[in-house]
């Protein structure tokens, strides 16, 4: 097998594997990135429709906060567009049907009040975790003792704001609230400023698509060093010397001084590491599971549901759709309804057939926008916890415990291995913004030893 | 690389898969063992000490319950005696040392009441949970949103009595209770008959030891087919196809028409699969991280608490030695004190060096029984979360929402792969026991159809 020797050696070509690698090629460094995909992008890709749409079938919004990826954007010159969000957003409980604007639906007044009374609280306490160090949050053992599940029926006396937040918490964390630490909560929250950033489209993380996806702009960046990158080429095993790294690859050895690991830490399990990994390093990766996310596309020649006076947007108590969203491309040459199927409803639709599965959502649309919805073009959906190199998304979260037990191995670099990734990022946590944060970081790492 | 055909092969040779291949073998069907480490026994592993005693780094103790191990132990004649349980126990907390027998302190009256509802309320309770089906359990959902540590804050009010269930509780799962989901902690005491079994030695799970230690039932079991397994061979990849199971090992290929994976569902991750598992499978295995225990052991010419009127068990809330036994041989020939190190406490002391380690932990013990504690003939500890193939001990311990989202994939064969291992027995689970149970029933499973 042929051995390649090279200075710095990059493991995952997505968002954090290419922002590493630019500040690497920036500063004329001899590297190298693999990748065990046969395309770049990690939890980003696109796929152009046979109609010449692009849809995102990973991550496709940025937020006016992410200055990293707004960067990127503007230095390539990539066009953008906002998000759809005019007419009326529906909202479904409780066999009735009423409709809203923006980002919290119209409630009746004891559940509206609690609604706001707890997304100002967790706004405002998120802001007491410090970012780069979540453990030393005051109370922070406290908070990483209970699930958000637990705080949710504590706190929120009236069962329509409870489910209008549990619906909030799966769509930003694609996993039930009874799974995550109320302290991952909060720290999530705050690395997105806060929480109701991360479930708004205007002025929030939901605001600006990419007119060609998202892995177009990734694919500018890595344009200056195409040749440095190798695909379909997973790694099998690492093994540590004095002088460096040895990564055995399924097509070759690379030798380097340094590598940065970009997977998510419980992909990191499939790696054989010669000589084991420290302990605890070993059990941060045992206990950050990925979420449960599918995105479902139901695409139609055109935005119907825009000439009723909708907006696209649903929220819902009916399984498995409880949340969509107008997705349609800028020109809207044709309409697209994105659902998105989280936490139980994506385990449950992962077992069936795409042909059921299709019914399914097509029903629920039909309810919510009328028969039109029954009849797509095109129907496709994704479920990101069948992609072997991903096994989840849109990222792993701390179970509860982990972070106070186990945060301060998430960066700490084990000898000439440096973390990258979007769960290692202070700000943009689990965002492609906090992914290329992460590589930058991880950069300046291996750049200043 | 050399090819071999069998039947069934078993993965893992420890209690559950040399369990399922004595049910193989009276079946006289063809079949292989393969284990990665270089003997078998798995998280079960005695040492002999220079001075011929021996000792179990692993798993050591068997319970009056636990009926499989003991037809085990009577089939291979293999001796037994009790623990070590006469003399005063020592309860050190908040500065005091007060002495008390059995399983329970001597603590002031409000306490005591306290601990025993608690317990009381548990033993009774875990009895609803179903042993196949936890995740049915009346109230799982609400049960698996809140994790052991929330419950205790709640319910139990004097703090030396929480501190006394804390102590208990990381004892029984080498975790902190704030990791741990309420409903596998109800789950994991029913399993082992009740909460009070799990943490006594007198009718207790504690009761009886090996004399030979606990791997050597291991090896009179796996003595008839001792050319069946094939140690230091850890498998890299697994291919399915219609007509079986394609299994690349470290030193050769193996087709078998079943197989059966024993390892611990977090170490599952490990395992390449070239036909992915179904998703939710693979996210079960995100789901299940091991605990972090330590065993450490002092070893003196004699046992001289013996002397003094001790038992040699403690329960102290000093760190980072919480938890002692007698673990001296039957013939008391050399007396040894046992530390359980667990949770946080193991979590820091591999960090330290064995020397400093060892220090800590003589420190303690001659605080608790005296100075001759800090003359030790040797000294030496076992951290399982070191153990590549191990990842931790005792068990894997599913997080909050885990059971009652995925707790239906943890026996579910994919395709003609069976699962076994302690982490998937309804009856001993997590002990010695459930992996034997669990063997016997996927050598069932595969012996069916």
């Amino acid at each position: 097998m042929e051995t390649i020797q090279t200075e710095f050696l990059i493991i995952g070509a997505g968002y954090a594997g290419i922002g590493a690698a630019t500040q690497l090629q920036m500063a004329g460094k001899n590297f190298l990135v693999v990748e065990a995909r046969d395309r770049i992008g990690g939890r980003v890709w696109s796929k152009t429709l046979p109609n010449n749409t692009t849809i995102d079938l990973g991550a496709q919004w940025i937020g006016p906060d992410q200055k990293l990826m707004w960067e990127q954007a503007l230095k390539h010159r990539v066009k953008t567009f906002d998000t759809y969000d005019e007419g009326k957003n529906i909202l479904y409980y409780n066999k009735k049907m009423t409709y809203y604007k923006g980002t919290i639906p119209k409630i009746d007044p004891f559940s509206l009040i609690s609604l706001g009374l707890s997304l100002d609280k967790i706004n405002k306490w998120c802001k007491k975790i410090p970012l780069d160090k979540p453990w030393e949050a005051p109370d922070a053992k406290k908070l990483d003792a209970i699930t958000v599940q637990n705080w949710m029926n504590q706190h929120i006396r009236f069962p329509k704001a409870r489910f209008l937040f549990k619906v909030g918490v799966e769509t930003v964390f694609a996993c039930p609230p009874s799974e995550i630490s109320m302290l991952q909560a909060l720290f999530y929250a705050h690395s997105g400023e806060d929480f109701e950033k991360l479930i708004s489209i205007q002025n929030g993380a939901q605001q600006t698509r990419f007119e060609k996806g998202s892995q177009h702009l990734l694919q500018c960046m890595a344009q200056p060093f195409q040749d440095k990158i190798l695909l379909d080429n997973p790694v099998n095993a690492i093994e540590q010397s004095e002088k460096g790294v040895k990564v055995y690859t399924k097509k070759s050895i690379i030798t380097a001084n340094k590598v940065i690991i970009t997977v998510p830490p419980a992909l990191v399990e499939k790696i054989s590491f010669l000589q084991s990994l420290p302990a605890n390093r070993v059990q941060l990766q045992q206990r950050i599971p990925m979420g449960s996310a599918m995105k479902s596309f139901a695409v139609y020649k055109k935005p119907f549901w825009r000439e009723k006076g909708f907006s696209g947007q649903v929220v819902s108590d009916l399984n498995p759709v409880q949340v969509t969203f107008d997705c349609s491309p800028a020109d809207a040459s044709c309409g697209i309804i994105l659902s998105f199927i989280e936490a139980e409803n994506e385990r449950f639709m992962i077992t069936l057939s795409e042909e059921k599965r299709k019914e399914l959502v097509l029903q629920r649309l039909s309810q919510y926008f009328g028969k039109e919805a029954l009849e797509p073009d095109y129907y496709l959906d994704k479920s990101w916890a069948e992609e072997t190199w991903s096994g989840g998304c849109y990222a792993g979260n701390p179970t509860p415990g982990t972070l106070t037990s186990f945060g301060e191995y998430l960066r700490t670099p084990c000898g000439n291995i440096h973390w990258a990734g979007t769960e290692t990022a202070m700000k943009g946590n689990g965002y492609m913004e906090g992914a290329l944060e992460s590589g930058y970081r991880a950069a300046k790492e291996v750049l200043s030893n």
